[in-house]
């Protein structure tokens, strides 16, 4: 069992884009319930699946487990619930601490959020100048939400 | 993907119980709709992740793999829904055929059903003279459907 603890952030301009490459992500879910997520992403060439329990605030338990990729494309294109979520993915480091900064694609387009994954629950870091709003707290940004309630239908 | 072709029977007496030494399963489910079950299932030493899409009639497409035991232990403790499913598990050879015998406990415990996997859906086989009425069609059978409607219930 691992921990996720994470907190995501609106973002204020476009600036985050030239820091990185974008790397193409696919995921499906064959359960979006908050109480026990199960998900199913291609990034790139490698594929995993992926459980997660309830949030408790930032923090999260998680269960992670690489699988073929053929099977992900199966999984996916048979199996998962629909709408699947695309979005490209940029990875920042900034200051020793990664930023995932997603652009989503699809029925989401123009929703774009930032990630960071954090050591504790408590711990400093410093916000780079293109951090808006913290969303660590709204259900409607988590990506099995999105599926349901995609960000064109706001 | 794998595919599972399986027939499932009611049993008519306790003669398949010498012919083979029992092994306790332990499983539960992060989702148990028909359309796409997850299931996490220790066996003995091992453990086990196995997606099933929707069966057409004895035929279903399955996934599986391996995860650590303490993985599948805390899953089966905290995530998984309620109840488990606990049974004995007896493996029989017959003809080169193999028949597992699932003796139910808890609130399934009377039940004992008796599945033989096929390779093809129209493969004959010998029936043992313990074997009862086919039960493959009816969904109640399901385990995952016995998790929210319990043989104790019926």
């Amino acid at each position: 069992m691992g921990v996720e603890i994470e907190r995501k952030f609106l973002v204020l301009n476009e600036d985050w884009k030239v820091l990185a490459s974008p790397v193409h992500l696919r995921q499906g879910y064959l359960n979006s319930s908050p109480d026990r997520v199960v998900r199913v992403r291609i990034e790139g060439e490698t594929a995993n699946l992926t459980i997660k329990g309830r949030s408790q605030g930032i923090f999260r338990h998680e269960w992670e487990y690489p699988i073929p990729i053929s099977d992900a494309n199966d999984l996916l294109d048979t199996l998962c619930e629909r709408p699947l979520i695309e979005k490209y993915r940029y990875r920042i480091t900034i200051n020793d601490l990664v930023w995932e900064v997603d652009e989503f694609l699809g029925e989401n387009a123009g929703l774009v959020v930032a990630e960071v994954e954090l050591e504790n629950v408590d711990q400093a870091f410093v916000k780079p100048s293109w951090l808006g709003a913290e969303v660590s707290h709204e259900h409607r940004y988590a990506n099995a939400s999105l599926l349901k309630h995609p960000f064109s239908m706001w």
